[in-house]
């Protein structure tokens, strides 16, 4: 059983470039949105909740692969389906699907891990175990 | 012979999130800030003037890869190495190396194309044959 | 009688800073969106349609004013109370009111004109005279 | 005697808006470099640095007016000077010009206070009295 969230993005004036399309790098914002809310639908609390329980930070990708198959522009509505195509020990896959209707305008790809800040340097972080009671959330 | 252009980031407070290191779309935003100073040191002309003459609004990315291997923080000097790896007869693709120092933070791969605004479809754009005399001066 | 539009807006993770809260310029921009929101309630078109017919290409900003009393961060939804407070000649002034339910965190005030490109300047904008059209929509 | 301190900004297509000028909350960003900038110039740590030190996490911003004289579009380099106007016990004001070459394009007032994470409210900042080492290192 795969289990999908969908996020809603309005895309507005300030997203769009000279061209008049959606900045590209806007599509991994509203992803990285999506990710965070595909985790606060199952139940998962806001790093800085988690930070003080567990120490984990946040998710960082570690690898993204994007296709963009059609412009959006502003004024448009769109939905970014997302889903855990994979967890293995230390990382998870993402996959996001950006819709407009029936229109798919691209989909992406990302492996991403929990982090905690790495004691024995300050400023670092370091991937921990993708932590048990996550995961089973997100079944 | 590949022609490598080195684009400068300094990476500020408000690219970065709260865990403490830059969001990852910015390494996009900063890789899309290198393709067109690529084309600049080559002798490109900004697009804006490019749209007067050929009607070429920009290039829109159809497809990104990224591999983030170390984090960023504000106050660090970046540099994104940029060339373009494969030359097609409607589009081409740029390989990224973003650097601090020694280090190889990430690495990216984008396919895009060049674009005119589709005169049938108000507010749509179309992607036209890579210009000869652009693939020219990039070689 | 002042119109008001309320514009929803969700905060996310890239909104905030390393200090866990929104990084201001977000606040500019969500104006900005308050502001196009308030124009397409009043059944203004897009500045894409407009610019085809009245060749009108946005409302840039000429002056803001903003006051800053509570941080937000993520995870919470905010409310933009926008209107316009006053109309001149060639300007309009917006008041913007950011709420998170009953806490007032920010209020903006912006003046904006109406541009058109100048056609003896390529790549320049020029004012115009606030449309009776529009003003009439929006009262 | 006021320092000014001058960080160059070079504006980008992904800066601009699809009325091909800079989306005005970018200015915001910029000044928001510019006080840092204008900080580390002075000598003062980054704030994560700080943190560590004296529990200063940043200047959030607690009021900002902008004047907008002239746009600016991608592929000009920009210049903000700034400086500090007026410091009080908790709070300061900087001043920021952005020039391009010989040409104001914008005024920046901002009004910030050095915070704190307040410790009896999780995830809350608290302002404290500008420290007197940082004021005589900017004097």
């Amino acid at each position: 059983m795969v289990r999908v969230h969908v996020h809603r993005v309005a895309v507005h004036f300030g997203d769009c470039d000279p061209a008049g399309i959606v900045f590209f790098p806007n599509f991994a914002r509203w992803m990285d949105q999506a990710s965070l809310a595909f985790f606060a639908a199952c139940g998962v609390p806001p790093w800085r909740e988690l930070e003080r329980t567990t120490g984990i930070v946040g998710t960082p990708v570690l690898e993204t692969r994007t296709r963009f198959r059609l412009p959006a522009t502003y004024g448009e509505t769109l939905e970014v389906h997302t889903s855990v195509e994979e967890w293995s020990a230390k990382t998870f896959r993402h996959r996001h699907a950006v819709r407009r209707g029936d229109e798919l305008l691209c989909e992406g790809s990302e492996v991403r891990a929990f982090v905690v800040r790495d004691p024995s340097r300050p400023g670092r972080l370091k991937a921990v175990a993708v932590p048990d009671d996550i995961r089973s959330r997100c079944g």
